[in-house]
């Protein structure tokens, strides 16, 4: 088989680590004899300067014409003065998303063992380890839905967006978060906040229907308040978290940050077809941008995601993420992750990907 | 003075906490010579069971001639197969603050000294401190916004929410966050999505415009998703969080929730005119019901706020929150507060009151 990845490497940290996201991935093209052929495009500041917008022409029809896209991070302090609209971030994530209906948004929060202590939990918590999976909608809802804008004037002028979702949208999604839990601990905890959201109640109804189809999956609600104060307190119970686009903006994030090891996270956003988005969760660092001390690993997890939910080579993706849990395990680690008064070896990002190609 | 005082104590432990709130009331009464009138009105689940809807027409007449709702707190599992309309919560709290346009909530997050172990976070964090307040908009947003229902059939069956803000509403709220700072650290951090959301686009504009009549005050603005990440490492750097509804709903949670003590935190939703509804951040613990043991503090800080803030008694709430903070310094604690290995003695809701009593 042969593939075609469109590479979107982006602002900041993004072309470094993306460097060696390339080279894991060249290893284990060898190892398991898959043939991937890859185009580079600018996206995000770095396409604001060269084509003067975020998201141009020549990258989306790149995209197009790949097999998935292996996406790096965008923005900087260079590009924040301009219109919310023109931003890197927003001008090339959401039109993508849109464009590709890439519905299914998997943002994996894992406390790798041993990195108990980098989690701004209490040690207690921490310590029982977590490994959430949370599954977001993320071409509908308040993102995209239609009418959003402002009228009015003076005292009266007002500003609206509706938060809408279809039982189609509601259905999809979930049957991916209930196949996910399936493969997982098997339980489910769908996120809404239906106490008051009338697209919540819907959104409830419909999961309840699709978790009949899972009999061997535990579903429970939550509302979305009470799910950001449960993660606190027993992050260890949670599995799968279903989703809204908005709430799975909010809820990621707490998940991630509950890790504190963002550098760690991949994302997969996927459509109907099998075509993805995969990106680290966190973002471009402009702070440490060119320096060559930025973790890799998001990245490297984010080309095994790509492996596994758009080139359907899961022994390849298993093979990365075995290298470098094994990496991690074996105390290659970037600066960010040790602490102050450790006496442990900060690794840069070349011999984090030097280590992981080394083990793959 | 005379004042009228609406008490809604509801159901759970919300008439045991009640019962000390007033005792607490009374010796203030006497020692600041404040004459003030209560009448009890039925609410939430007891509502339900003896009037047939959570908030009878009795109850809203009763709140209507008084200067302030001492409000217990509702529902319970008895209640909870109702439709969302009629349920406890939503059918009472929702309606009371649309009809008296409570659109100021006062949402306090403090960790008590000496209580820091309480908080999920990592003992350098919670060692730090921190002390937040949560100025959430009540009356406005997704949780009022038209349209809102329900279209459509089969898979193209669909669901809406309005999030809308006009710029008098957002003025309004700012207004009480950055005046509640001036009183504080002087620091407001908005919270919003306005790389996502018109509605938030124009609440940041305003909140900036208003920020011009504060020079003394510092803003910041800070995404959703990044505030209940960056909560979680740097808690101590938030002064007054200026949230709109939804957010506002998620962020008071998160605070409440890591300073572990939710039965110490009182909220005070107002009205334009210095009417308001004063109840605990907890729920009514139907668990612990009945048992005598629940944690009366959180409705005597709630009566103390409604001092301040409705009644203009701003000494007789001084002296009940040195009170409280000398009764939680000594060591008075309920069971809640302390931990399984701990030798200290835990009190009943009764001794949490006869103390308090004591010292005022
Ligand atoms: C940049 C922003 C539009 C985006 C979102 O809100 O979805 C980001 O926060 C994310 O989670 O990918
Ligand atoms: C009960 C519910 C409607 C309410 C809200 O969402 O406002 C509650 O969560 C709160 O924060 O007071």
């Amino acid at each position: 088989m042969s593939y075609q990845v469109a590479v979107l490497a982006g602002d900041g940290i993004g072309p470094e680590v993306m460097a060696q996201a390339r080279r894991v991935l060249a290893a284990v093209e060898t190892k398991f004899s898959i043939d991937i052929e890859y185009q580079e495009y600018d996206v995000g500041g770095i396409a604001i300067d060269n084509h003067g917008c975020p998201l141009p022409p020549e990258t989306l029809a790149g995209c197009e014409k790949s097999d998935a896209i292996l996406f790096g991070s965008v923005g900087g302090p260079k590009w924040e003065g301009l219109p919310p609209n023109d931003q890197p971030e927003r001008g090339a994530l959401l039109p993508l998303r849109g464009h590709f209906e890439l519905f299914c948004n998997l943002r994996p929060a894992t406390l790798h063992p041993g990195l108990e202590h980098l989690s701004p939990l209490r040690a207690d918590i921490s310590g029982r380890g977590f490994d959430v999976l949370v599954v977001r909608e993320l071409t509908g809802g308040i993102y995209f839905g239609k009418p959003k804008g402002r009228e009015g004037e003076g005292d009266q002028e007002f500003a609206y967006d509706t938060m809408r979702y279809s039982r189609f949208e509601i259905e999809r999604i979930a049957r991916n978060a209930f196949t996910a839990a399936k493969g997982r601990r098997g339980k489910v905890t769908s996120v809404d906040k239906a106490n008051v959201l009338a697209s919540s109640v819907l959104w409830r109804e419909v999961v309840e229907e699709v978790a009949k189809d899972f009999p061997e999956v535990e579903l429970e609600h939550i509302y979305i308040d009470n799910a950001t104060m449960q993660l606190l307190k027993r992050p260890d119970d949670f599995d799968v978290m279903l989703c809204s686009n908005l709430f799975g903006d909010i809820i990621s994030d707490e998940c991630a940050m509950l890790t504190g090891s963002m550098g760690l996270l991949p994302s997969a956003s996927t459509n109907a077809s099998g075509f993805g988005l995969y990106e680290p969760a966190g973002g471009s660092a402009p702070d440490i941008a060119g320096m060559g001390i930025a973790n890799p690993v998001a990245q490297i997890l984010s080309a095994s995601m790509m492996l596994r939910h758009s080139l359907n080579q899961a022994e390849a993706a298993d093979c990365i993420d075995a290298a470098v849990s094994k990496a991690l395990s074996n105390g290659y680690l970037t600066g960010e992750l040790i602490g102050p008064n450790s006496d442990q070896q900060a690794r840069n990002t070349a011999e984090m990907g030097d280590i992981i190609v080394q083990y793959i």
